[in-house]
């Protein structure tokens, strides 16, 4: 049960959004253009990001809805995604990623773990300024959406078709109208 | 030095903000609503459980302008400031304040960390559920910033009165327009 009262049956962060719709909008933007907005890296390595970190923080609804996401970016690969989130050293993905995702992994455990010889690596592979601060701050990010969630003891659904559906529609529509069918706010 | 190219001389979480304008729009807009929006816990509140997540992150910037922020909101009583932050259930803050810090600490360590009991002990010194929402919201939100801030080795100043100067202008004018006089993007 949620630590405080949410509106019922809306799963994972949409219940404290639903809850709190004034800070729902800027959260909303940010994950609009640090996941979706212009950009070297696609959206799918984007979502693998978010996908890697909230598995790393244990998550359950944010790993399972944005590695979804991640997996209708890249066009249904489900065991990609599933492999990354194993162990993503291994997985088939770019060494570029690869060295993205130890820095996302480095974030996870605290700013101050990340070092010169990580962000290197990522250079060595190909990376940019704009990427290594894009996958610290998607990292931080959801640091921050995997504490409101968890923090909250939200709902997470354990359907899995209920995942790959909003997967599918986040890919599709977007962060910034994903909250506007939410019932009004329940809050004091 | 920052793992990444900043604009020279800017402290913090300016110098990122400087660089991917985009993102640091909605953030300034989360900290804006979050920290200084209509709110029975007031702003010098607010900003303590901000201050209070960045000492635990141990994230220099972010604990030194909020805790300055939060002294200016309360008349410039640093002294409380920095008893809290060395111990803030025997500091002289409101039992309720230090019930919603417990949250914010466990928040910091990781969602899961907050237990019913913590939420109970809230509502008994009188938290309602927005209040405790938004303790977790904060507290989340610095566990972004300062990963932020220390994710890519930012430049922070080691003098005191930088700060003071920083949290009185933070104080007086919001984060809207805190990043309005910066350099513009030297991103890639």
């Amino acid at each position: 049960m949620p630590h405080i009262r949410l509106p019922e049956g809306i799963p994972g962060i949409l219940g404290p959004m639903a809850f709190s719709p004034a800070t729902a909008k800027p959260i909303n933007e940010l994950a609009e253009v640090l996941l979706r907005g212009p950009n070297s890296l696609s959206r799918g390595e984007r979502e693998m990001i978010a996908t890697h970190v909230s598995s790393e923080n244990d998550c359950y609804f944010c790993q399972t809805v944005h590695g979804a996401v991640a997996a209708h970016h890249l066009g249904g690969n489900e065991t990609l995604i599933q492999e990354m989130k194993r162990n993503f050293e291994t997985s088939g993905i770019s060494d570029k990623m690869k060295a993205l995702l130890a820095i996302a992994g480095k974030v996870q455990k605290g700013g101050k773990h990340v070092t010169a010889q990580d962000v290197e690596r990522a250079r060595q592979k190909g990376a940019t300024d704009k990427e290594i601060h894009d996958a610290v701050l998607i990292a931080a990010m959801f640091c921050m959406c995997n504490r409101y969630v968890d923090g909250l003891a939200t709902w997470a659904p354990a359907d899995p078709e209920m995942y790959r559906q909003n997967g599918k529609r986040l890919a599709q529509e977007g962060y910034i109208h994903s909250t506007d069918h939410l019932p009004v706010n329940t809050g004091d």
